[in-house]
């Protein structure tokens, strides 16, 4: 089955990839950004603008090679949804950083500092599963395991944000920390939450294939 | 028109109109939720998420006759997003219940736990119509009434909510409270308003099929 | 190409230029009500929702007319997704004048108001656009300074978002204050968000044209 455009250019599968591993990129980078100064943190979090800049393009090239190819590999709107998924994660890995950086949020209190740096770990573990997986995606069926340890590392950040968030209501500090705070911790899970559909869209491609 | 997968399983419609039971059990319990002590609240809210938990196995079971069934009754997409918009109003209920009880929501503002109280009715008339009237979706025509009343309960969903938040805002309570109970207020008015999706989403089945 | 229903009843183009005109007119009532007395607002907002309900009823009758003409334009998915590009604009206009009126928001700090009425002229803006564009969409390929200036636009919008954000923290107004205020902004970035989603989906149209 030819669904390459020609033999020039990258594949669906080239380009997935490299939104992948734009996101074990986006996720490291979160995690410094967490424990660096206030100073370092604006360099940091222009780096993760970048790379969520660059996963833009990529996303771009996808859709134009969606709209441009013949014969694709998988149904059109699922390539389409795959590459969305992609973007979703980068988008709220970005956003938390950038949150970090907007709001200001330093001192944190240290009952909510160690579960938003394991929602932060989770993402990562996230994006790592994804770079590794995602190159087998040409057999969707093989993905089994992925999508399950997605789900398992969903349900884990679930757990995470619910104790972060309880731990935010029971910090003390003053109410504007809280709202930042809160805010934090709710991205972390939506980030965590992209991954999940994610690993269920390539579930529904699977289960089509099969 | 045979649209079961032989004779064997459920059809569209039982697995709709399951998912429509669901959500009547699922209000019936968010509003025992609201009045429950702190301690019955726990097995209250667990029962809640088993049952939303049923409801995202149904959920799949519709994905997959989606996928594998030759001839369906509508278009696939439409299934799809009668089968989402019902998930979604499950999702919102389960959220509701489950804030309550992670918040730690207690001594509501008695004009605030009055409007509260009167939104959870409302989102139990939307469930109520709803198992009522999925049995029908054979014949989308016949539901007019349906989709006509849950816009009419929308309506009456949203001034709820609007006096609901006034409510909050003017209670006295003090920030993190009011933080809290506008998150519930809020919660309440989606999983309204995913009932008005669902009933409109019926209605472009019935536009199509007219 | 006839893409009309015979020659009684307005185009697909029609429908989508008076879905402009009323984002126009929604943009300016937005302004109005923000330098408003609360008194003058309720009139204002009234009349906001007025045409928010004109723009639902247009776009019900753009959904008919998608499944209803046998020869369209565009792909049908295109031209409900333009529709619904335009729904959401006015969606978060109309929400915005809302949040105004429904929390009481007055006396807004100096560096925050100039920043939210900034917010407010590049939604007038973006919709100004639109209304100037929108007649075009029938050569999509010709939009492409239309979709370039939306995302400018946006850029400008969600610099001045953050600003208004970090304004608005910085204000040391009281918590309750802030979480109005916070609201108010978000919704705004809304609104050109969804801007911009309509000009990227056009985008879209225009790569499967071209």
């Amino acid at each position: 089955m030819g669904f390459r455009k020609g033999s020039e250019g990258p594949s669906f599968f080239d380009l997935f990839s490299q939104q992948a591993a734009n996101l074990v990129s986006g996720a490291a980078l979160l995690a410094s950004i967490l424990d660096a100064s206030a100073q370092e943190r604006v360099a940091l979090r222009d780096h993760l603008h970048e790379i969520e800049h660059q996963g833009d393009e990529i996303n771009h090239r996808i859709a134009q090679l969606v709209n441009q190819t013949f014969v694709t590999p998988f149904d059109r709107e699922d390539l389409g949804a795959v590459a969305s998924c992609l973007d979703d994660c980068m988008d709220f890995i970005d956003e938390a950083g950038d949150l970090i950086v907007m709001y200001g949020i330093e001192n944190i209190p240290a009952s909510v500092h160690s579960l938003v740096a394991e929602q932060i770990d989770i993402i990562a573990r996230c994006a790592d599963q994804t770079a590794h997986n995602i190159p087998a995606l040409k057999s969707p069926l093989d993905l089994r395991d992925f999508w399950v340890e997605l789900n398992r590392l969903e349900n884990e950040g679930d757990l995470t944000y619910r104790r972060a968030l309880t731990a935010t209501f029971d910090s003390g500090a003053d109410p504007i920390t809280i709202i930042k705070l809160k805010d934090l911790v709710e991205v972390l899970e939506e980030a965590t939450d992209a991954f999940e559909n994610l690993a269920s869209r390539i579930e529904t491609i699977a289960v089509k294939e099969s």
